[in-house]
């Protein structure tokens, strides 16, 4: 018969209360063990109906259930961004409605705080982002199975972190999944100053893609341009620079014509970009600023077999919740950020109890980066 | 040393003339030999300018090189129909400009009347199609490369082998190439009393995928209905039918949405067969009949996943020129119609001299069915 350990009741007791601690399952855990505070209630950015978020968004406080089944995690929200998408969707004209009342967010990253028995994969202290969109982000804790999170590097700055899920992923899809882009190729892009648009800078400026980015017009076109370059941008045009013949051929001098055109505009804009789209090149529409539908001349589909796919981040979230090409593009993209390859958008914090000013100045075009809510208790 | 046959000369010059007659190479045939005739001079349809071709195309009788290379073939073409390509390439408004004087037709079935010495794959009496398009297939006599032209097989109706290389060609690849279509799907076309159309219905009855036609309302449109039920249509609806909403969703309770649609007309039609595409569809443009532009909205693209293609079978024959896709192809399509599973659609052959009054007909709408021009001698 092999040896059995046989202890007293009272070292049994012992190794039982370490154990837990080390386990950080706080419900067995004894007041000398350093843990991270439970709280009673979260605070929420919530909308009971649809409309401007300005005049729907209300903050809310509810209790927190206290025990967690046995998959279950407790999350505090450290920041969590204002993606264009969530106005979208508060407004109600989004593709999917949530059911109400809904907390508002997507995108944003909470510290894991308590972990049901059968938590395998994270632990206490663990920095998490929602695996899947519609968690809603704007409150301070809330609690999920442990299958809803992804945890991500904590060495990664916070507010970088926040932003993780949605927009640089939005720009990493696009450059990967479409056309087998080498070094030395081009793409072209309108909208190139939204979020995702710098992030498909300057990925594509790490791999050697060349990118033409097209703006809209302002008065201070030549500070926009700077930005953009700073970020890696090749070229910047305008809007009514793509009908300029010569200056766009100068372009075609010196890069070849794009394999990849990324449209988030629609209308006469999206037709503008077409026109430099290379023989058998690839157009991604990913957004439809202008509210305009696309107009493709057939000459473009059958003599110049160039094709027209849409892309829409939340569905390839729900698809690849948990898959390889998920882990691997999270893992490359925090490395980038920590390297200092890739730099986050300029955001602007605010606390969630001042969302009423930080959505006022949304709606009036007021903010002068992401808005991101940081949550202080 | 191994035995070396001696022969005197007189054995050794008729050996020759055997191995010759053989080979079929008149050049060395003596009299008694049957042969095909060589004739001295083709004529063809051509044209010197770009314009209508009632007013453009005119008979020219050119001389015919007596010798062939080594790897050339001489062809004598049996029948040749007008496709409506052939008529916009005339106009000079196709996307391939021929270099004029040019030979009207791309479509048409030949015989092998002579080979040169060094010709492998091909014999005399061997029914060919040209392997490329832009051969000009409007004449008598042709000399050309072994590699111009497929094999096919002679048990074929001739006016039926004629049109083998264009028209159903297209619908085969247009089923084949894009969407996995299984038995039991759906796909919906437009512009479906067109070749290609009859051919697409004909195609899709043989793999059991579920056809909605669409077509033009017309006086004899249940003639038209009819015509195409012959020939396997599932459903056929007219282009104003598309927004019948309780009629539409009539068929969706019977069949699948369809995974591809077929667009040959363009604009408004084409938006109205889009609104019934399957979520994650294909739809494939290979004409435009209204030269309108294609309108998708931006929700297509990203919410319903739809994918926008275009198809030339130009191209595709010239990527394909050996290809063993094309090898089972004509052999598959060739056994189609052999088998009766495959009918061609309505022919009226019309004598090459006889050609002005054909495209006359064709300019007017007169034509009741696919000219083919026949060479009688």
């Amino acid at each position: 018969m092999p040896a059995v350990v046989s202890l007293s009741d009272h070292k049994y007791f012992i190794i039982r209360i370490l154990v837990q601690c080390l386990r950080n399952d706080s419900d067995y855990c004894p007041w000398f063990c350093v843990h991270k505070m439970v709280p009673s209630s979260s605070k929420a950015l919530i909308h009971r109906s649809f409309g401007q978020p300005e005049n729907v968004i209300e903050i809310s406080e509810t209790p927190l259930e206290q025990g967690l089944s046995a998959n279950e995690v407790l999350v505090r929200f450290l920041a969590s961004p204002v993606n264009p998408a969530d106005v979208i969707r508060i407004k109600g004209v989004y593709a999917i409605k949530p059911p109400l009342p809904a907390i508002g967010g997507n995108d944003g990253v909470a510290e894991i705080i308590k972990c049901g028995p059968d938590v395998k994969q994270l632990k206490v202290g663990d920095w998490v982002i929602p695996s899947l969109p519609g968690f809603g982000t704007w409150r301070t804790y809330a609690v999920g199975k442990e299958d809803d999170f992804d945890r991500i590097d904590k060495q990664l700055d916070m507010m970088t972190a926040a932003q993780l899920s949605v927009n640089p992923c939005t720009a990493y899809r696009m450059l990967e999944d479409f056309v087998d882009l080498k070094p030395g190729d081009s793409l072209i892009q309108n909208g190139a100053n939204s979020a995702v648009g710098v992030y498909v800078i300057q990925l594509a400026k790490l791999w050697k893609i060349n990118t033409i980015n097209v703006v809209r017009d302002r008065e201070n076109l030549s500070e926009l341009v700077e930005e953009l370059k700073q970020y890696g941008a090749d070229y910047v045009v305008t809007e009514d620079d793509l009908s300029r013949n010569e200056l766009m051929d100068q372009i075609w001098k010196q890069v070849p014509k794009p394999k990849l055109a990324l449209d988030c505009i629609g209308g006469k804009n999206a037709s503008d970009c077409l026109r430099h789209l290379d023989f058998r090149g690839t157009m991604i529409i990913y957004g439809s600023m202008t509210k305009q539908p696309l107009t493709i001349p057939a000459s473009s589909l059958i003599y110049n077999d160039q094709k027209f796919k849409g892309y829409w981040m939340t569905r390839w979230r729900h698809e690849n919740q948990h898959s390889p090409e998920k882990s691997s593009m999270l893992e490359f993209l925090s490395k980038a950020f920590k390297d200092g390859k890739l730099k986050s958008a300029k955001t602007i914090p605010v606390n969630l109890s001042d969302y009423k000013q930080a959505f006022e100045k949304i709606a009036n075009g007021k903010n002068e980066g992401k808005i991101v809510f940081v949550m202080n208790e």
